[in-house]
């Protein structure tokens, strides 16, 4: 096993129980709502909530599609009441169909799977509002590596306290708190059509694509990167520029300097 | 005058026009799309981007609710032909309807303004994917310091080429460029629900809180900015506290720090 393959600190659940219970209860904030997928990383989140807010201070919301899995949904519904926390399920496919409708020439897979996750952040929001709550995201530190989210979508969310681990580290963890095997081993995906799986997209694995990123964690050079790990060099190299390529994705929108302070460079904030 | 009220520097019309080449025409863009709303601010960014970009490579989109006057869609239509720019007219009503008819349960108007904002950013981004064109924002320094915009609504963008303009310089760049008076005069509106005005509702108007911000800006205190301006201090200490507690709407979502290097904190990006 190569030294890139990232290991979960022991603190970090301690630091995620901290972070959430110093953003959530704040401010009137009466908790965090997240919407549950049935993946791991949602579960994951709720979980973490639960114990670090209380089970009172935590929404489940399922969001599914037309084509979400009838089974997964009870699953899922499920889960959140063995967790104790409330869920509530409202499907997006009346706004999904009403979009299509307006905009029919709007067909690619990957436009209509950023339209869905798109509304699912606005209802996600419109819910979270009502009960005073924070949207708490699900993006692990690999997908916010390799910009595999969708901006203002599931990207655009108030709090990310899976932000900071490799997916490697999310299984870990999901394993060390003991979640459902069901849950833990349920493939990856972004749900944006019908048999996606993140790996296959992607075109490698999490545990590989880790051990990348861990070494441009620590600014390693692509050709050592490779010589630990045994990936191809191009290989590498496009995980590299990827990462580049998304830089816009984990950063506000940029504006030209033409004050004294500009937000986002200098404001003092 | 008090001597913080801001004022247009000479280089601003050049800066943004740099910045919007640097950004728009790179990675195989073709350029930018932009909502227009009838008001000033998106007038002068398609008017900027015209002038930097070429008229092909701007697309006006109106996005109108239900409510939108019919002579205003007509009048910012004629604007963007006689720029020279495409425009694009397409109807969130049917978008507000389906969200209504799932939860008709979000009725106060504030809300319903957020998925208002948040659904124009979802069609604006759907076209812009098509044409290969980045969707810019028409925020300027005054809204994004209060807070004043829908978080992954008006606020998502790819670009913000006000970003560092008061509303007061808005105001002075579209009198030198000669924007049509009608659209230079009419009275600011987030256009969240019938009748509203930024500055009725913001409870001051923008010539008056441009100072303020500017006072923030150059970090003089509350107290040196009323004896100033001249405002009470209990008005200016609450536009400072306002600019705090929006800080969340101008910066990515927070992550705890769990690994070596952390996105958004420590990450080299």
């Amino acid at each position: 096993m190569s030294d890139l393959v990232p290991r979960l600190p022991a603190h970090a659940e301690t630091t995620i129980h901290r972070f959430l219970r110093a953003h959530a209860l704040t401010g009137g904030g009466e908790g965090i709502a997240v919407g549950l997928s049935g993946g791991i990383d949602s579960a994951l989140v709720a979980r973490l909530a639960r114990d670090a807010l209380g089970p009172g201070h935590v929404l489940g919301v399922l969001l599914p599609d037309g084509q979400f899995p009838k089974e997964l949904l009870t699953e899922t519904e499920e889960y959140a009441r063995a967790l104790g926390v409330a869920s509530r399920t409202i499907s997006i496919a009346p706004l999904l169909d009403a979009f299509r409708a307006e905009l029919p020439e709007v067909a690619d897979r990957v436009a209509l799977g950023n339209v869905a996750a798109r509304m699912r952040m606005i209802v996600l929001y419109a819910v979270a509002r009502e009960r005073r709550l924070l949207v708490c995201g699900t993006g692990n530190k690999s997908e916010l590596l390799l910009g595999y989210f969708t901006k203002y979508g599931d990207g655009g969310v108030d709090l990310l306290p899976l932000g900071d681990l490799y997916k490697t580290e999310v299984r870990a963890l999901a394993r060390a708190l003991d979640l459902p095997s069901a849950v833990r081993e349920r493939p990856p995906t972004a749900g944006l059509w019908e048999g996606q799986t993140d790996e296959e997209e992607l075109g490698i694995s999490y545990a590989d694509v880790d051990q990348i990123l861990h070494g441009v964690e620590q600014v390693r050079t692509p050709e050592e990167i490779a010589a630990v790990t045994g990936f191809p060099l191009p290989r590498v190299r496009e995980i590299v520029a990827r990462v580049d390529r998304y830089r816009h994705k984990r950063r506000p929108p940029p504006i030209p300097k033409v004050g004294l302070r500009t937000i986002g460079l200098d404001w003092r904030d």
